[in-house]
């Protein structure tokens, strides 16, 4: 599958790389058209600039052409500053023109919240992917060339930036001319294209970020996303990042509902469920951060760093408090600092004479800035388990050019934590415009480390364990699923929800039906006892709440009795439900309780849960997410997630449980969601029991419910 | 109890607003006794500034004198910057002639990590302590009286700082004169005092604190601490703290082992539990930070903020994403953004004309640089719930002026989230100048936020529900724990640990001991079948382990068998252990499991842990500590903590459990542990249940260990 086109691909290129641009709706005075021309006629060398604008003869010294038609040549670029009701004409124009692609500057569309405004805004886009002429926007502030110097934007905040292997893509243009690229700035990053998106009528994060990843100057891909138009699109653009090894790092809001209702109030796109997109971002190997600071240094560090495989850190420190603190946040992102060797304490050793502390973290004291410092930071990065150095402290230049000299002589990282003031005159510059990742606080510095370590493991991981390949459904599957919708259920009963697992290889406790007491008796007998028995009703999906469950029945007798009773329950508990009988079940033992869900997001497709069963799971929510399909790798990671799995790796003495056969089932149920999409629309099974090792899993229970609409699979 | 005298008071007082000091160990050269110099001569017009050492007549164009002996007056501070080994002789001399303090720069004590060095240290603190000399280190690197511009320091990293309402104390010199100081300057921190207290052999963080308590301009405390020399010291000045609503921001590493690996090779202080820190900080309103500028922005807050009462928070931005963003993080901190009164999206909307969102977060456009700004900021700022306001933006003076004129006019509280670079020109430094509290980042300015409301709502609890008093054990108490004590014993049997919490007024579990068969069998009809019988031997404390336990026993029959039964287990996992007999137990039904301990902490003293009973506990290491003693109020706080207390609320359909008497019985337990210090070492109540509301608690099982040596409770 692939959502992109040549065609849409050269049209973004065309807006990214122009040789002419259009302003259309240039005026004089310096609100957003005249500000976009005037910073545009900067670049007259390398742009043939065209102002478009009947009500002018001239504007800024520029012959203003009446309307598009009239420019002498095709453009590769229209920026559109006209009131929104002109947008759409504009764009006709530009078709007719030949003009490669258009920026939408204008707003008064989706975000206005109000429902002709949406309409209209979706006939843009429709336009734009039908003439060809694609857009950014509306609603957006611009982009720009960083690598180039051409910035088509009509905010006035910006002033230039510093190329380099950072592509830069945000929803919101306020934040990305606003914080985004000041801070970009203020710590020297490094950047290729900056694009904002607007209301992403067409073109959306996931096309600019597509392009990108062709790119070659662009390393890393960095965006801020308010709410995914087509969520299964950035999962493809992911995918082929994570195959290409270049991350994408994301703020994706809405982890609280207050900042997802802002965004709706703002944007028309959809934020999801948050959890699920945490999850999701983790399955395919994005990063998401919190903040913008956050997110430009760890671009900056995974676009510098090298592919190490040793995973250690070492830290070095003018400050024994400086160096303690470092090491604790790093600890506690989860990282490693290895002991120092003998070789290297004894060659710090002799070079610190008594003072400060050869170890890791290392307190060297005023060595830090001696002609000793390189001979010191050799010991450390010699070290076999470090892959990364971390300098702490806040050196002058001449300490800048020894770390830069070891950069650039080694296959392992050197990362800074810059401690002194970020207006130093001396040191900081130079490691900036050299580009070697700084950071100013250790929380961050140690985060953004995992966050490196994390990806190159992912890959690592991805590339010995390929995703699940899609395949069909077997005839007798689907078969067994047209028999159970021309039933016209939406919600199945216990027997047909387990009889549609079954039918996916997923293992289920043994169960007959009976219809009267004396069956069930019979069939109590053949099963073995203790037995289980239960109502079979699919209009009583609560089935203990509505007295039809009786656990641990020893006899025929009990059984009998039981029968009689759990009919009666079942029938003064809802009177109208249509009971097909009473299920008499093996009572399994000694399996550990888990549970199995699958729904399907309305951005996302089919997901699995699993979780810890029992009362702990909605006491301790402590389940997993996944985007199906799942390979077994991934399944195995999920239970290695739930806290709760420690109970089937034998634990306080227990035989460990059957963990390859749950992952197992885990695989094929997120199979089956998948191949069920759009006829399935919720699956439990509660519990699942994990049996000892060799004897596998049995799903207990099981609840499955059908589409509302009749669905293609 | 108080831990700080007069004396000690006034020498600190000396030390931080000197009229004369004694540079001992000043050099021409610029080392550390020729740099502090070479500053303090900067300060000649305020103070009377003597070097002293033999080899010179004159240092720096100033006369030096031999010897403190021979200096013309009793100085308020000396500094010393000689070899360790000539400290001790000159705090003799400094004794002999007067002088009311001194600051120890000279290094090579503890830190070094060998046994003499620290002697020397403790004889050195020793001396200080007695002779009324009270010393800051050694192996600091001085203070500042940032007020009057006084700087003690040998550092050369500082140009001075903004007087102000932070008083910022660091064990690591370093850290402070480099990143704490450095980043503070940047942000335009206000401070009174900055002191670094190095090894701290007689002056610590705590008394520093307790020194800027009585400061008028100090409003908040703020430190870096690597570890505690006396916890129950900096227990006691928090606890004063809170009383007069002065906040102590705290960073404390330790958080993650290599952190504590790190701060105990560089000093000799304990780094403790760092759980049991965290709880400690929650319990005495120590608020903890991660890093730096986190601490310093945080101290910002709380030194300006206005005690308001309404805890809302209204967000306006130029832009719709930052405002999504900051709403966003806002939330993910906890804290609400309540809805628009019609009255002020009324009076917004008349202002906005169609353009932007007048909602909470707000998006006024380019409404936040101009003059419509006021009047959205009043709207919002009125809204009945919102107690603060936080503007996202990067406007430039008239902007600033808006802001400030809207600050000095409201009870409630105006922060900034600053979106633009931090090297601004415009709007920022005069934000920074005015005291305004500035962040830089969402999430910073949420977590900030939320420490703030944390803060006030923390001191309106304790107000209302004053800390636990100290009562002494009564007499019957005493003679129990003798008796017990008496036996010679450290680990207590069963029955005799539940004797113990028994007196401390816990409900137990009834049990009878049986020495046979046929005795058991008697005691099980008195207590009522079923019931459950256990080993009882204080040599078997894993008693499930030996096979020492039966459950459900049904009738005199199953009694008298399980008694051989356990007996023979025992004996025959433990064939040296002396059997005391069988216990046999009411088997209590109905209630939640929980778990209740006590500990010791070798810096904290006496402990209390309560959690989530069962297999939970283990899995989901769902507990929460306090310091004891603690009072209802915060019994009840630790029940909340607890994931797992959810069963006790009436979870699915059960009944609702005692609560209350829950509560009662941790502060029982905590008292036990405060007036048992010393005598005991441990105790676990494993399982305590809970039962329905009204009938208490039950401790079914109970552990208790006495201390090895003899204490004196």
């Amino acid at each position: 599958m692939s959502s992109w086109t040549q065609a849409q691909m050269a049209s973004i290129h065309k807006m990214l790389n122009p040789r002419s641009v259009a302003v259309v709706g240039a005026t004089p005075r310096m609100q957003y058209g005249g500000k976009f021309l005037k910073r545009v006629l900067n670049y007259k060398d390398r742009l043939n600039v065209y102002p478009v604008n009947p009500k002018y003869d001239e504007i800024l010294g520029e012959k203003s052409y009446p309307s598009i038609a009239d420019l002498p040549e095709a453009v590769d670029v229209a920026t559109i500053i006209v009131p929104y009701h002109a947008v759409l004409e504009t764009l006709k124009e530009c078709k007719a023109k030949g003009v490669g692609s258009a920026i939408v500057i204008s707003a008064g569309f989706s975000e206005r919240g109000e429902d002709d405004r949406r309409e209209l805004q979706e006939r843009v886009g429709a336009y734009a992917r039908e003439s060809g002429v694609r857009i950014s926007g509306p609603n957006c502030l611009g982009l720009a060339n960083v690598r180039d110097n051409v910035w088509l934007t009509s905010s006035s905040r910006v002033d230039g930036g510093t190329p380099g292997p950072v592509g830069l893509v945000c929803q919101s243009g306020a934040s990305l001319f606003g914080p985004f690229l000041a801070r970009a700035l203020d710590m020297g990053l490094g950047m290729s294209y900056v694009v904002s998106t607007g209301n992403e009528a067409d073109l959306e994060f996931a096309d600019f970020a597509r392009y990108l990843l062709d790119d070659e100057g662009t390393k890393v891909i960095a965006g801020f996303i308010e709410g995914f138009k087509n969520a299964e699109k950035f999962i493809e653009v992911a995918q082929l990042a994570q195959e290409r090894g270049k991350p994408i790092v994301l703020i994706k809001i809405g982890r609280s509902d207050l900042g997802s209702r802002a965004a709706s109030s703002h944007t028309a796109a959809l934020t999801g469920s948050d959890k699920l997109y945490d999850a999701v971002c983790r399955q395919y190997g994005v990063i998401r951060v919190q903040n913008y600071d956050e997110l430009l240094e760890t671009a900056q560090l995974l676009a510098r760093a090298k592919p190490t495989i040793a995973r250690g850190v070492a830290v070095v420190s003018h400050s024994g408090g400086v160096s303690s603190l470092t090491a604790d946040m790093i600890g506690q992102a989860g990282l490693q600092l290895p002991e120092l060797t003998d070789r290297a304490k004894d060659g710090i050793n002799a070079i610190l004479k008594g003072f400060g502390w050869a170890s890791n973290p290392a307190d060297v004291t005023g060595k830090a800035n001696s002609d000793d410092f390189p001979a010191i930071i050799r010991h450390l990065i010699d070290e076999p388990e470090v892959g990364t150095l971390v300098v702490a402290s806040a050196g002058g230049d001449p300490h800048a050019d020894q770390l830069l000299e070891l950069r650039d002589h080694t296959e392992k990282n050197v990362v800074y934590l810059w401690t002194g003031s970020r207006n130093q005159t001396t040191g900081l510059p130079k490691l900036k415009a050299a580009g070697l990742p700084v950071f100013y606080n250790p929380d961050s510095l140690a985060k953004g480390l995992r966050h490196l370590l994390d990806y190159h493991d992912f890959r690592r991981k991805r590339a010995a364990h390929p995703a699940q390949p899609d395949t069909p459904a077997t005839a007798a599957q689907l078969k067994l699923v047209d028999e159970l919708q021309a039933r016209g259920r939406i919600t199945l009963s216990e027997t047909d929800s387990k009889s549609l697992i079954a039918a996916w290889g997923v293992a289920v406790s043994r169960d007959e039906r009976a219809s009267s007491a004396q069956e069930a008796a019979q069939a109590a007998a053949r099963t073995g006892f203790p037995v289980v028995m239960k109502i079979d009703s699919a209009d009583i999906p609560h089935k203990t709440e509505a007295g039809g469950v009786r656990l641990g029945l020893r006899d025929a007798t009990e059984v009998a009795a039981a029968f009689d009773e759990i009919m009666a329950n079942a029938r003064a508990y809802s009177p109208q439900a249509r009971l097909d009988g009473v299920m008499v079940q093996e009572m399994v033992q000694g399996g550990v309780e888990t549970i199995v869900g699958v729904t399907y997001d309305a951005q996302l497709g089919p997901t699995i849960m699993f979780g810890s069963g029992g009362v702990m799971v909605e006491v301790y929510q402590d389940v997993t997410l996944r985007r199906c399909p799942i390979n077994l790798a991934e399944a195995h990671e999920m239970i290695a997630e739930v806290k709760g799995s420690k109970r089937l790796t034998g634990f306080r003495g227990s035989a460990p449980a059957d963990i390859d056969a749950l992952a197992q089932t885990l695989v094929d149920v997120s199979r089956m969601a998948v191949q069920l999409k759009g006829r399935l629309a919720e699956l439990d099974i509660n519990p699942l029991l994990v049996l000892p090792k060799g004897r596998g899993v049995k799903a207990v229970d099981a609840l499955a419910t059908f589409s509302q609409e009749e669905g293609a699979s």
